[in-house]
């Protein structure tokens, strides 16, 4: 077992664990289904009350005039880049080097659409409006993601956004969010979904982040739009003939923890701020604006694993669950909060700081 | 509601249903979760013992090196097309005019990866020996469906497809099995999975026809092969991060169904041979060769309907759920056979079909 594993499989076995909403088990299947009336039926092809009911839903939650159900934002994004590209004639969608579909999709954008991607800003800050001023009108698209997963869940100024907004309007730029975590943004921004939307002509939502579904994720816009990502849909085998093992643990999650992510939110400020009083210690953002931040540690994964594994073993608190070695003398993680972290003692938390804190001095 | 959903609604209240295993509602997902562990691991991004384990147990079968599962067959399929296409560096493959990829996919071969199709045979019949010999070798891959299921169900004779297998080898053509349908054509040639498989380089199985699981497809071949796929996969948001639903319910359904085909054939021949023996009614095949076929009525579906609505009525069996016209004279539909028919009473089946054999003469 490497040391990752090791990290994880402690954290797996801590009475406190503070990421997340829990393990992502059959259990997470179980407790949707076990509620269900086995007499409703399947969705076909796109068509049923199950799939019909929902995407109108979430339509509404979103503020636009229709939306439909995919298994993947990656199939999602790349189908809403394409038909954007062609209704301009012009295969240039405009992204930051940390977009998903940059460095998760294996090229697919290019691959299967040869859609060009425009990098905006680089891998140590958001997109800026100046970025989107200075980037000419040839591309077809603009992708902005909110909150930026891979900058610690970043956002911009909210009158920033509406400016960049206006200008792609002004200059015929279409404007897609990649909202994967769109209520993760809402209470910085403080905001409804619907209003950020507005400023979008097209928006992807995942249901498997903030939301804790099993997979799946909606394109929301206007209904031309819409029509031809059902034809895409079909191409890219994505029609499947039953959707509602993903949809109707969406609609769960989605019913029971929409409003909750105020609650997150305001946890991870907490927790940032615990992890920033250790010594050494920085997170990014150092406040944070969603449910997530990242965190920097001055140690390798080498010297720093021991350590927290010796605070789960002390404490039961579980901080990390995988760990990266930023350069030879640094690592780095990802954080999120979602319903545990509310569910653990505050003495206990102090406890595991504080111990934190002194190890890192030590170090 | 028109005549069609009539018909499907008067079907489904029915008490003996003839065809398949029963509805698609959500009893199906619920039949496959009651049994399982929920501290079970979810499958993540196509590792974990759920997916890889099942991966194993079907390559196994098939009596090849490894497999993949898919969300759709849709996209397994296509994925295919593109690997053996770069392979030969050569975008041209060879399919029936009535292949799924051709009727069914709005183009997706085409519109993703500008591979073009080679029709061989035509809407009346399958492909024979003879089509492939005339092909020339300007295609890297022939895609052959077994049982075809626009041809209600036909299958080549096994020396002809030993042949076939034979030719392309020699040819460098690589053969590739539409096996949606797979485990439906072992009773009619006597042969095991992996003896058919042998004759092919890559194979593609369905989840939801015959075994009757919510949706999902595995594709087999060399690990190569496989090992591509997984990042055309990945490229068309096919990797998503949880596939399990779909894949313990084919694993459930695979399980307790494999061994039932003979008794689906079986049975499609005694249902076929009841419709023959009915004034004016001819399936296709007259001898079904799996567990599918097609009828033909003389009857448009205008005068159809009411008749099989009476029979529904009278008797309780419920023979047809959908129904399309041909032309203003006549109409057809397809028939399988699932668990559901062995368990109708025989002088119940036999009282419908004098009923409708007695209908059609008056008509």
């Amino acid at each position: 077992m490497n040391e990752t594993n090791q990290l994880l499989a402690a954290y797996n076995r801590t009475a406190y664990p503070l990421i997340g909403h829990g393990k992502r088990n059959l259990q997470v299947l179980k407790d949707v289904v076990i509620e269900l009336d086995g007499n409703r039926e399947s969705d076909v092809y796109g068509t049923g009350e199950v799939i019909e009911e929902f995407q109108k839903k979430i339509a509404t939650f979103l503020g636009k005039e229709a939306a439909i159900f995919f298994p993947s934002g990656t199939m999602a994004q790349q189908i809403a880049m394409r038909i954007w590209c062609d209704k301009k004639g012009l295969k240039r969608v405009a992204y930051h080097p940390l977009s998903h579909l940059e460095i998760h999709e294996e090229d697919g954008l290019k691959e299967l659409h040869g859609i060009e991607a425009v990098l905006l800003a680089d891998e140590t800050r958001q997109i800026q409006l100046e970025d989107v001023l200075n980037m000419g009108t040839n591309v077809s698209c603009l992708l902005l993601e909110l909150p930026q997963r891979e900058l610690g869940g970043e956002l911009p100024d909210y009158e920033d956004l509406e400016a960049i907004s206006a200008f792609c309007h002004e200059k015929g730029i279409v404007l897609h969010l990649d909202g994967a975590r769109l209520l993760e943004a809402l209470p910085y921004y403080q905001k409804t979904a619907e209003e950020i939307c507005q400023l979008f002509d097209s928006v992807y939502l995942s249901f498997y982040k903030g939301i804790g579904g099993i997979a799946g994720a909606i394109l929301a816009g206007d209904k031309p739009f819409l029509d031809e990502s059902v034809v895409w849909k079909r191409r890219y085998g994505g029609d499947l003939i039953s959707l509602y093992p993903y949809i109707l643990a969406a609609d769960h999650f989605f019913t029971t923890r929409q409003d909750q992510f105020n609650k997150y939110y305001e946890g991870a400020k907490e927790l940032a701020s615990l992890y920033n009083q250790c010594h050494g210690i920085v997170t990014r953002p150092v406040v944070p604006v969603s449910n997530m931040f990242h965190i920097h540690f001055p140690l390798p994964t080498k010297k720093l694993e021991p350590i927290l594994l010796s605070i789960y073993e002390e404490t039961g608190v579980g901080m990390i669950m995988r760990l990266r070695d930023k350069d030879e003398a640094s690592s780095y993680c990802e954080v999120n909060i979602g319903d545990q972290y509310a569910s653990v003692p505050k003495e206990v938390l102090t406890k595991a700081f504080q111990l934190l804190d002194q190890k890192m001095k030590e170090a």
